[in-house]
């Protein structure tokens, strides 16, 4: 799995877990709604800055975010 | 501190830390050597992809390098 699919996914979970439309969550950002579904379909690669936002409004912290995706990508070894 | 400014200060610390030029480090990641040195600067904004191949090649954890950037965000608030 590539990085901005499993991307589209954890942002997927977070925000159900919100309780938030993808329309409420773009609203909240000061995103397009159309936007936010391409990031979930894995169809765009947000910047830091975007997904900095985006976490702000889900409650999560970046870095616990960024976890779920890198536990996800075996072919990355990130360290010694 | 604005999310740019302080990325492109850990950034540089993860860079220096490996021995890396920018030059190498941008050969490595197959990126310019002018965009990490503007990134280095926050004159730029990295997508998640690009941090995550430069991660790798600086061999650490991008949930640990996010970290670094959002403790010094104080205007950020991630969670309840």
């Amino acid at each position: 799995m590539n990085i901005e699919n499993k991307l589209g996914e954890v942002l997927r979970k977070y925000r159900k877990k919100m309780g938030f439309s993808q329309e409420e969550l773009a609203f909240r950002c000061g995103l397009e709604r159309v936007y936010i579904s391409m990031i979930e379909r894995g169809q765009r690669k947000p910047t830091v800055h975007t997904m900095f936002i985006i976490c702000k409004e889900l409650r999560i912290r970046p870095s616990a975010f960024f976890n779920e995706i890198e536990e996800s990508l075996i072919d990355f070894k990130f360290e010694d």
